[in-house]
Formats: C-alpha cells, sequence, structure tokens
C-alpha cells in the first residue's frame, strides 16, 4: 500500500490565521474588530427575501437553470448601465459576473500569471488577494503608494499587473490621491502591466465627494480598452451572502476572464445575479445607501474617538473618510502585533495583525480594527480591553 | 508605451467549440442535442420560489451574509446524514460544500496538481474537467476502462489522482461495473493516487438498481479517512441556476480543499445553500425523483427508437441504462465528426464531437446526443436532421 499523493506545495505557505479567528469565533463575549463584515442592521432582508421569491417564479429560465458564463445579460447591461459616462461608454462586452468580487482575483490570477511573475502591489496588501494567487506562486514589488519615495514605474516594470484598491484600501484604509491614481495609470501604459482597480468600497464615502475612478480616469470616449482592470461587488452594498461581483474591462481582458471562469465554477448562481440585476434597476441598492452611509459613520466616529480616549499612549493612526477599517501602528518597536492579537483574545477582543497583510508575513508593527460590524457601545469597550492588552505588554 | 502584457500560456491550448456552441444558440429552430441540460419541466419553480423567500426572511444570518468557507453547517450535516450508512458513519469535517460540481474539479486541481503532473482520467473524459485543470498543465493517462486490456494500475502509478465519472459517464453514458469500481479502488490503494468519484448522474438510474459508490465501497464502518473524493450536486436533482455542490472525503483533503476555496470565491451563496438544505431535509429533491425518471426514461426510449430507426446505417451505440446521453461511433472511418458538427448545423441539429472530450483534440470517430432537454417529437427530429447530414457525408 503506498502512501497517498502528496498535496500541491502552494498549500505550506498558508497562514494560520483564519484557524485562529475561527477558533476565536467561540469565546464567548468576544468583541471582534478583526473581520470586514457589514452590519446586519444595513440588509434589506424583508426586500431581498421579496426578491428572492419573485425572480425565481418570474424567470425561471434565468434563475434555475444553467447560464452564459460570463452572467445573465440583463445584470451585465445594468451594470455597462451604472458604470458608463459620456466619456466611458460601457457595453455588456466590457462586464462580466463574478461569484462575488474575490472569485475576479482568482480569474485574474489564472489569466495573467504564470508561475513566479511579478505583480505589483499597494502595501499592506488585501489578504484575500494573496490567498487567491498563492497557487500561482508569484513574487511580490509592494508599493506604498503614500511615500514620495516610492517609485511606482519600478515596481510595475515587468510586472504582469498593479493591485490596488484606491478607495479606502483594506487593511489602510487609505484614500488613493487622484496624483497618485494618474501614477499608477501612467505607469501602467509606459510598462505594459494592467492595473487592477479593486473597489468594494468605492460606495462608503463619509466625508467629502468620491474621486474619479482609475476606470473613468483611463477613458477615451471611445469603447474601453485601456488597462485597468475594474473589480465591484455587492457585498457592501446588498449583502455579501448573495456573492455576486463584477469585472469590468476591455473586451479582450473579459473574453481571457470567460475562458478562466468557465474552468472555475462555469457561471454564478442565476438566482443571485437577478436579485441583483432587480436591486440596482429598481434603485434599492441606492436607496438604502444614506442610511447606510449614516450608520458607517456614526461607528467610525465612535471607534476613533474611544482610540482618542485610550490607545494614543500606545498606536498611532489616521482618522479615515471611508471604508471598514482603521489601521493603527504601535508606538513601541518591542510589541509585536501577532503577539497582541493572542493578549487582545485573553481580554476578549480580536484584532487584525499587519503579519496578515505581507506576502512575506514579516510586518508585526500594525493592526486592522474594523468599525462597521459593531454598535458604538461595543466599539468602546473592546478599544478598552484593547489598551488593557497593550499596558500589559509594556 | 510598452505592448500589454501577455496572458498566461494555457488560454493558448483551448478549444473554439464553446464560441461554436454559443454561436448555434442563435440559429432559428435548431434542435440542441448538444447541451447537458435538464429539462424545465423538472424544475419544482414553485417550490424553490417559496424556500427562497422564506430562507432570506428565516435565516438572514446565513443567507445574507460572510459564511464559512466549506459551507453552513446545516447543509453539511444535512448531506453527511444523507450519505451516511452503517458501515460509512460521515460527520461534517468529512464535507465541503463548493459553487457547483463544476467547483469541486478546480478546487481539486488546485490542492493536488503542481504544473506537469499526472492524472490517469477514464476515457473520454468530461470537458469540465479538462477545462478545470488546463490552468495547471497537467499530462493525461487514459483509461478505458471497460477495455479488458486497461491496466489500471500502470495508469495510475505516479499519478496524483485518477478521475471517474461511475455512473452514466458524461459523455459515454457508460456504467462503471462493480468489478471495475473495485480495480480502480485496488489500484488507489496500490499506487497511492486519490480516486475522484464525480457523480452528478447518480440518481439517475431509469433501468435497474444503483450500484454502490466507490466511496461506499471503501468505508470500513470507521470515520472515513479512504482515497475517494465524491462530488454531488444539486444541478440534476433539483436545479442548476443554484451553484450548490459538495465534496465527500477524509477531513485531510477537506482541510485542503478549504484552504483552495478560501482563495477562490471564498464562500458559496449561503441563500442558495439554505435552500438546498431545506430542500433536503424537507424531503423536496426525493419527492420530485420519480416524475423526473419517468420523463427521462421516455425522452431516452425516445431518442433511441428514432436512432434505431434512422442512424443505424451510420453509427454504433449503446442504449444507456440512465444519465442523461447517448454516446456513438461513425461506421465510416471517412466521416469526422468535428465536421459533421458543422454539416449538422447547417441541416438545423447541434450535436457534441468526440474531439472536446479528448484531453489531446485528437478523437473525431464520435457525438455525444443528449435526450433529457427535448420533448420526443424534437428528438426524433433532430435525429432526422442528423441522417440528413450524415447521408450528405457518405
Amino acid at each position: 500500500m503506498a502512501p497517498r499523493a502528496p498535496m500541491a506545495n502552494w498549500l505550506n505557505d498558508t497562514n494560520d490565521v483564519t484557524a485562529v479567528f475561527l477558533a476565536a469565533g467561540q469565546i464567548p463575549n468576544l468583541i471582534n474588530l478583526a473581520g470586514g463584515l457589514p452590519a446586519p442592521d444595513a440588509w434589506p432582508v424583508t426586500e431581498i427575501s421579496e426578491l428572492a421569491g419573485d425572480v425565481v417564479r418570474d424567470y425561471p429560465a434565468e434563475t434555475l437553470t444553467y447560464s452564459p458564463v460570463p452572467g445573465l445579460p440583463k445584470l451585465r447591461d445594468v451594470l455597462a448601465e451604472r458604470y458608463s459616462t459620456p466619456t466611458l461608454p460601457l457595453t455588456r462586452d466590457n462586464v462580466m459576473i463574478t461569484t462575488g468580487g474575490a472569485q475576479a482575483l482568482d480569474l485574474i490570477g489564472k489569466v495573467l500569471l504564470e508561475p513566479g511573475q511579478k505583480i505589483a502591489a499597494q502595501s499592506p496588501a488585501y489578504l484575500g488577494a494573496l490567498d487567491a494567487w498563492r497557487p500561482r506562486t508569484p513574487v511580490y514589488a509592494p508599493m506604498q503608494l503614500e511615500d514620495p519615495a516610492c517609485d511606482i514605474t519600478a515596481a510595475m516594470s515587468d510586472a504582469q499587473f498593479a493591485y490596488t484598491v484606491p478607495n479606502f484600501s483594506n487593511p489602510s484604509g487609505r484614500l488613493v490621491l487622484v496624483e497618485q491614481r494618474k501614477a499608477l495609470l501612467a505607469a501602467a501604459q509606459e510598462t505594459g502591466a494592467w492595473l487592477v482597480e479593486d473597489d468594494p468600497y468605492g460606495k462608503l464615502y463619509y466625508d467629502g465627494n468620491p474621486l474619479p475612478t482609475m476606470l473613468e480616469m483611463s477613458a477615451t470616449g471611445k469603447a474601453y480598452d485601456g488597462p485597468v482592470i475594474y473589480l465591484g461587488t455587492v457585498s457592501k452594498e446588498l449583502a455579501p451572502g448573495l456573492r455576486v461581483g463584477w469585472i469590468i474591462a476591455a473586451p479582450e481582458m473579459i473574453s481571457a476572464l470567460t475562458v478562466a471562469k468557465q474552468g472555475s465554477d462555469m457561471f454564478s448562481s442565476g438566482l443571485c445575479q437577478m436579485i441583483a440585476a432587480r436591486a440596482y434597476s429598481e434603485g434599492l441598492a441606492d436607496r438604502i445607501l444614506p442610511a447606510n452611509l449614516d450608520l458607517y459613520r456614526r461607528r467610525r466616529d465612535a471607534l476613533c474617538a474611544a482610540m482618542d480616549e485610550h490607545l494614543s499612549e500606545f498606536l498611532t493612526w489616521e482618522k479615515p473618510s471611508g471604508g471598514m477599517f482603521v489601521w493603527a501602528r504601535v508606538k513601541n518597536p518591542a510589541i509585536s502585533t501577532d503577539a497582541l492579537m493572542q493578549v487582545g483574545l485573553e481580554h476578549g477582543v480580536c484584532i487584525s495583525p499587519s503579519s496578515v497583510f505581507d506576502p512575506e508575513g514579516l510586518d508585526q508593527s500594525g493592526i486592522r480594527l474594523n468599525f462597521t460590524l459593531n454598535e458604538p457601545e461595543k466599539l468602546t469597550e473592546g478599544v478598552r480591553r484593547l489598551a488593557k492588552a497593550l499596558s500589559e505588554m509594556r
């Protein structure tokens, strides 16, 4: 009897943070500041329940059977219209539907990465993106876009693509400024690298007006054929449980991604796609947005006020103007934030350590705190617990 | 301005059959015998519509938010119970949920295949599986299981896994006999290769009683830890548009697949998972099965009767005892079935040529005909058109 065939090597490179988070879920009265979850109060439960029943009854052919690999024509059309501007005329051929925003990252890896090729990634980088690309074993050139010394063109040279979250980046909560967006587009032209604009938080501006997307900034007035691969999702605008995301890009890229999707899950749920199509075409997503922005703004303010009161001795941070996260650095370089996560758990609060957002897994100087999931009182109590943990580690 | 970074090499190896099929969809009055679609008459539209509305209203936390990577505990438990026998005691740890059966194939590739490694595959092989593994650039050892000269152990030596569809294989419609199933299990023990048992058609027996699955045959009475990776789906039992499939395997394999799923689409739609959980736990799937078996049996009989009348001059085939397909070989070796597909389209009938089920794309001697989608009259007319096409190619 022979030993079983071994697993692929990339599986040895994963971290165990998910296991830690899952185990944390078992701790009674834990305050979870680690995840990136929208508030349950924000879901339009009654409306989605009615839509779900209606679309199966009214559109059984679209919702229940096999449907086209790149998505239902109706949803692709709704999204093409939603993102079109006078200078950015989009059609169905620029749009493909994915199983949540997460799948878009996997498909981009399949289409653009030979094993060992290079990605220029905004640093720190979204954990889910690192997970998605790990099986294709890429190398990373980090880009600290806010650092004036960051040489974007050098980072993007010989890279297959650059990966950015320009609006309230996960984990840093940072807004990539218009000048930096321009520099990314110029570097894409100069180097030939594609430019992935991952935008799950693009509607979540709490102060000021939304900046133009790099997709819009690279529009020419003609059918879109630029370097930007734009990613959107219903997860923050309606409900993540639907698993509906989308990619907007040049038709050549949409065609290649469609081949990759065919071999990944063939197509996304027609039922969920049709709910999304109706929610956008009938205005549900836009109708619920103002109340959700108010809810999240109050929670951000509550978290930051509690941090000002309890954590300024230990941490530095900037109040984000949108999104779901505050990113903070420890002042005392002797404190490892991997250790802080463990000590925090003993005090009943869970945070995300910076190591999981570093492709090398080395950075132990930062933490990410989520403010959308919990009510203000819980956020304040979570911050108090974190302050206790930090004071013990002095 | 630099040329755009190139796409990954594997994209050059895809065939254009999907494009041909899509274009065929535009031909008026075309009779489509090419796909693998269940009959629309078979969907329980009213029941799924009610379930869809109910589960969002009653379980918003499970259906609308992020849920566990390996699936909702409720659905994993329902499936563990459904597949358990006295000698095969399964728990949630043996079960993971996938986005349709198709995703299971992609995840298996990610977990088991380094670039260039070997798969022993039942021949001819399911097109969707070849699509799923193409980005990991495997090599194939074909297994013609029904051929007494087939050396299964040799094919599986140094292979990472064997891939089989034992019940009414796609495309051949063949049933893998119990002796052949035993031989596959013995070879898995001897070589260490994993054994993928893809079973979308396992309920679709029209004559006789279902054979034991290799999962059952490798049970020991203890917690399952064998070499079989069993794949199931709601696509043929309820509705493919839900995109709910599952994997049953050793916990070690489920854990590795969960890491791969996290980087693929993070989790499958909670809404669709909860519909499936309710449809199985409340008996909906079992309730609709007898009528669907009657429907499909009549259609198989109609197709085979028409073939007897019009095609025996040109083709040889065996009447399948289940599933969705009849597999036929042309008698005249001068006729290429790639050409037959094109000539058929001119006559208003679409068939699948054998080349798309061959990892090398070479076999041009066979065709696959689907009998579940169309009514008997249409099946008969489709066969008449195919006979005309064949008579022109003499």
